[in-house]
């Protein structure tokens, strides 16, 4: 009965690959089996060192579902090239999703080249619009993750749900939605009316925690429970607003990917069941 | 003739007192004084060194005008004493203000003693509408600082400009407005519109740039010109809001405090000219 109920309380768990830094795909998906963890979210220079095949394989042998391909997106650049090489290599990010066995492509959207956000936004509309026919065609979902304000420089001019949405909604649901990590979102005074307006739309959603003192807006990630963010609150929303999928925990800090994969996975499960 | 064209063109220029942070203030009261800067903003813990009449007096022997106090606000606390407490420094505060001849306090409103950040929002709510009576009387203004999200914990659970002017819209427009710092609205896709939203109210306006690769959300702003923000830009958008008052360099960064208070004065000034 323990174990039955263990099993169902880590039923939507995933672990997103970036928190087992040091794990390649065969240790990441081995360590899940063990820990039965049944979701995995994959990043692409992952795959790449393991090949995209055996990566496919050793996920599938182990049992697991791969609950996201992290990640498309960075559309903004400079010249109308360097924009068309980025779509290119957000196809083949499409056809990597295919092959591993995911619908969910996180488009992490790209910072802007100089200082006119209006114009790279405009760019980041154009990258989600023109890769949408391909995505589609190949039966990919595009998941806008809108980042955290402090990361606008290094990763996205995306940094609301809102304006997420906004784009997301040119498209239909099937096509286009958003992925919410708390980390991103939780400062948000309008989050949870653009939780609510985001059902049926929501491809992914991601936990971890904002620590305190903040020491790094890219890698000073925390661990559920270890930080300020109302993670179960955001999640209580998420899934009013009718997501059932898996919850991803994505953790960027070195401090964390020190210790031993299994370890980092242990925590994982009881922080998971204690404040998600 | 040129010093003329000089003088008009610092006509708004204000040394916000951080930005020399390891000057007095008389020594500060007298660099701006050589350097032609007409305003200074003041911070209390620096007048408090100095002692306050002491203060006024040598900022008004050196014929400068005093932008704003820095600050009031942190209103969030655990418990209704502490709350009641930072209220009786907030009145401390307003007087202040009067005894060195500024009618602009600005409040940097505070951060959430735990994760409720409604809870936190309502009791700066609640220390706005307290302060007001007291600061009307003594005919200071209250300029609600929105501070970026990064800094959230640390400082503020005021992170956009439309939750500043949902709060200060409550009130009379000659008791309670907005100080807009660009460091912390920049990344506001809704920031143009709140600038507009803003007409009758701006009471301050900060200027300063947000450097690449961001290093500290607190200690890590930068000179104008040397970071990501469209300042001119913004600066535009606040002057057709209808604001002409004093616009307050204000940059935290140990990097520039090491140098010689002369030395940042010159350099603000050609920034100034170059870039707001």
């Amino acid at each position: 009965m323990e174990a039955a109920a263990s099993r169902a309380s880590l039923s939507r768990l995933s672990l997103n690959q970036i928190t087992t830094k040091r794990w390649s795909v065969r240790e990441a998906a081995e360590g899940c089996l063990r820990a039965g963890i049944p979701y995995v979210g994959l990043w692409r220079d992952k795959v790449a060192e393991t090949g995209l095949e055996e990566s496919a394989r050793l996920v599938r042998e182990a049992g697991l579902e791969v609950s996201s391909l992290l990640r498309g997106g960075m559309f903004p650049a400079a010249t109308g090239a360097e924009r068309m090489a980025r779509l290119d290599d957000n196809r083949r990010a499409v056809d990597e999703a295919v092959a591993l066995g995911t619908d969910v492509l996180v488009l992490v959207c790209g910072a802007a080249p100089d200082r006119d956000l209006d114009a790279a936004r405009g760019m980041v509309e154009e990258g989600v619009e023109r890769l949408v026919p391909y995505a589609a065609e190949a039966g990919v979902k595009l998941g806008i993750e809108p980042f955290h304000p402090s990361l606008m420089t290094e990763r996205s001019v995306i940094v609301t749900l809102a304006q997420a949405l906004d784009i997301a909604e040119r498209f239909d649901p099937g096509r286009v939605g958003v992925a919410i990590d708390v980390y991103h979102v939780w400062w948000d005074p309008n989050l949870y009316p653009q939780i609510a307006r985001a059902a049926g739309r929501i491809l992914g959603f991601h936990v971890n925690d904002w620590l305190v003192p903040t020491y790094d807006p890219l890698l000073g990630r925390g661990m559920m429970g270890d930080g300020a963010i109302e993670i179960r609150r955001i999640r209580e929303a998420v899934d009013a607003a009718g997501y059932a999928g898996p919850i991803e925990v994505e953790i960027l800090n070195p401090k964390i990917w020190e210790k031993h994969g299994d370890e980092i996975l242990e925590q994982i499960k009881e922080r998971y069941a204690a404040h998600v």
